[in-house]
């Protein structure tokens, strides 16, 4: 099954700690590479994003899904 | 500044391609780490997810946001 | 009030499980109809996705809103 | 591979829409089935949610992947 | 029609900028009032927020729907 | 740091409630500006947004980030 989302970071599951509705999943990523992120051209300009800046690639962990086979 | 959202990965503008209201940027990230993923306690107990597992963590690009000093 | 979100699902509430701060609440769908989604124009030309194909909609939990009359 | 996201729903491509970044991608669901929402305990009581109550799921297109196999 | 989504802010469209698959909308909100944010426990623990602190609520703009009666 | 995200709104924490995983903090905005939303070109044509209209700006609080410095 191939996913439309651009982010597959394949790692190892650190931490499980679960409550009643939530769980909270750490995960060691082996080997990263690139991540995609896709921001308003308004947010280019504003920050001068351009090729060779340092930056951060910043998600919240609500938006982070786990797949396993 | 300090973020709530629990994934913060440094790396290198590999490239960003513009449109007329959104970009997408690629970034290589340098250092794995570990990332937070928040998922329904069902989720963890019908995938099985446990220490030890080998697993993706899974990011839609639309979520992902840039942060640069 | 009409919504700028394209996926607007009627249903029957068939389950509500409530913890401290969050509650997963199960829908049956009567009548799904269309689904939109907005992905990368890489993703559609990665997967090779064109009219006719069959393929799944996926969307974390944590993205479902619900609205009642 | 079976992904942590609770909301799977089988479809047929109807249209696909690309534009220079992203792409307006159509799919008619084939069987309605049940759709799990993650709201705040506080949404539940404020709008009185209970077992039997129509209601409709809503979700932002931006929030929904495609998969393929 | 009420919804789950705990933020709704009320405001003028101060401009529209429409591109083949997107769109970017200004709005000018009308009242400050209260948002409500969802964050990891682990996140109020390691910033250590607690009533009466300056904060900054922060939202992706495509997390933003636009309601119109 | 700057953030790509559009919409910072400054405010007073007003209440913070903690979970096992999650936690719901309420945020008094002081004075929240221009909210900024990325939305379909096909919701912006369907609900005919234009400038001038009143709307209200949406926002699921699982999409709500805190910073604090």
């Amino acid at each position: 099954m191939k996913i439309s989302a651009r982010n597959v970071m394949e790692g190892t599951v650190k931490n499980v700690e679960t409550g009643p509705i939530m769980a909270n999943v750490k995960i060691e990523i082996k080997s990263p590479g690139v991540v995609t992120a896709i921001i308003t051209k308004e947010s280019v300009e504003k920050l001068g994003i351009k090729e060779g800046d340092t930056v951060s690639a910043i998600v919240k962990s609500t938006e982070v899904m786990i797949a396993k086979d």
